[in-house]
């Protein structure tokens, strides 16, 4: 299993082969045993199968490849409102603009996602996580019908892979591994030497060759200001005011 | 494997038997197999060792049992720190400050830790998430000398299973898929068939029965404000400024 785990790939291309409603059903089973914070399970999953839907999604996510050409192209959403529905039937209100329970509903998201990677990985689909559907996420909601307390967090289209990556290598184990107390003194060897294994590995990759380490792609990436909707929006859906 | 990933349960009693460096080294090096928005690996685990941080920690999240008896007690984090120095080697600061950045960093860990948690119980292990931490997270902070732009998300505890609780019945899967669209109107009648399970399951269970439906544990749980501190918390360690 270990192995199995660190094998992951993102997969950007995909046969054409179907994924039919039942074995998406048993995928959907299988990531709910994922841990959800009190037993909320503050997620829904949006299936886009209708083919406008599913060109709007393409074309709003900005990333029409993977989301035009896969078996299946699903939409993770954080989701407060069936609770919503869950308190109203005892007279009461959910408490959704905290923080907290913004982050309750973000992490059971990803967790509950994260159990799906696995079972479609196990039968053998490859995955993709779109976080570009954060790209347009006001039009994404308004497209996908979803109400106050949900907001999409990402895609995540799957198929049978018709094309697989290399594996990229992670930061080793020391980089994010503290014992007993925060240790930052050691980043400053530690992000060198990772920077050599990323550019041995770009170096080195079959497509998409490049000479670049990774805390320079950080840097770029990271000190430009991306989504900066992205607080309006998530207040706009009813959640972290206070 | 489906069936492996709906047999999780939390589990909150370990036996003695201890979890070796190398062993939890080989889970950490699996979970790292999860996928990362942009690879840009914002997660970073603290592992508590010391006998009095332990104790400190149990008493801080208010969860002395699992803490003081687990093999490991892990704090796991969202870390945009190291980001930082790999963006100041090329004289440029993260945008730590965005909303977008902090759920890019939240997911990330969240994705992370159930990779690890799979990895951790494929090998037997039992495990425990701790949302407690979040109950004190400026003392925690503190005591694990967490920086500016690391937060801890929650705790992980495990080991050998002393006892396993049984399997809760979830949510149906059509509760928590949509096609196309969001649709809400499902929920009127789904909730009411989920509470009859949850009643039974709870009627019939061996230890800590009860009466009750899961949308009345809901209503009574997410209606009261909890953590009313969280988003000043978060704020003060660099995130959600805008």
């Amino acid at each position: 299993m270990l192995e199995f785990l660190k094998s992951h790939v993102s997969v950007r291309k995909y046969t054409d082969e179907p994924v039919t409603e039942e074995q998406l059903h048993d995928l959907i089973e299988a990531a709910q045993g994922a841990a959800s914070s009190h037993f909320v399970q503050a997620y829904s999953i949006v299936d886009v199968t209708d083919a406008d839907k599913r060109d709007k999604l393409a074309e709003l996510s900005k990333n029409p490849v993977q989301i035009k050409g896969a078996a299946r192209a699903l939409v993770f959403c954080a989701d407060l409102k069936r609770l919503d529905y869950a308190a109203k039937k005892h007279g009461k209100t959910v408490e959704a603009g905290t923080a907290e329970n913004f982050m309750v509903a973000v992490i059971d998201t990803a967790l509950f996602s994260q159990n799906f990677v696995v079972a479609a990985e196990s039968k053998g689909y490859g995955i993709c996580y779109i976080g570009g559907v954060r790209n347009n996420p006001g039009l994404i909601s308004e497209l996908l019908n979803l109400p106050e307390h949900v907001i999409p967090l990402f895609g995540l289209t799957f198929g049978v892979p018709a094309e697989r990556n290399e594996v990229k290598p992670r930061l080793p184990v020391q980089a994010v591994l503290h014992t007993n107390e925060y240790d930052e003194a050691k980043y400053e060897t530690i992000l060198d030497e990772y920077d050599d294994v990323i550019r041995t590995y770009y170096a080195s990759r079959s497509t998409n060759n490049k000479s670049a380490g990774w805390t320079e792609g950080m840097a770029d990436y990271l000190s430009q200001p991306r989504r900066a909707y992205m607080l309006d929006f998530v207040q706009r859906k009813g959640f972290l005011k206070k």
